[in-house]
């Protein structure tokens, strides 16, 4: 029961915005916040609050600065977060695999 | 940027348990509520809330019926069910795919 265990998946990682950050940042390394938003094609609001997650997580690192007068938001991926990222890919790897299997089986 | 093309990972099935449910029976064509509770360690009502999200989709057929005087309920995977499971799967193992690239680059 192994191809099932959804337990191995990370519910901070799984839900959908999250989760195109994470890929985004798993190869950007950095990106700023409206480079997201028009990426996700979020609101403001809603990235804030998934971005807020993933740094309670410690999975990213948000940096708040000055560009002249307008703030700039950079969000970089940790260590850990990367670790994470890849665990996560590693056990939907895993369902796809089985499940793939499971379909010509 | 089709890598991050979150926009084709379909919601109804993107969710954990509901994931759970639909890569069981991707394989086993059809099992019964209890089955699926214990494999899931969902609980009752849980499980209940995504077998009709999913019912109201058309991925599960849910039949009704008794063994005895025991309630029995069966899960059955539909022709749409596996049609969307397939995309999904596809949607999912490109993210993998590009994501993993990223990783390495």
């Amino acid at each position: 029961m192994d191809a099932f265990d959804i337990g191995g998946i990370d519910d901070v990682i799984h839900g959908r915005i999250r989760l195109g950050i994470m890929a985004y940042l798993s190869s950007a390394e950095v990106a700023d916040f409206n480079e997201l938003k028009a990426l996700l094609q979020a609101t403001q609001g809603n990235l804030s609050v998934h971005l807020r997650k993933l740094e309670d997580a410690a999975y990213v690192e948000i940096e708040k600065s000055f560009l002249g007068r307008k703030p700039l938001t950079r969000i970089r991926i940790t260590a850990a977060g990367r670790k994470a990222f890849s665990t996560y890919l590693a056990a939907m790897g895993r369902l796809v695999e089985q499940a793939s299997k499971g379909e010509t089986g």
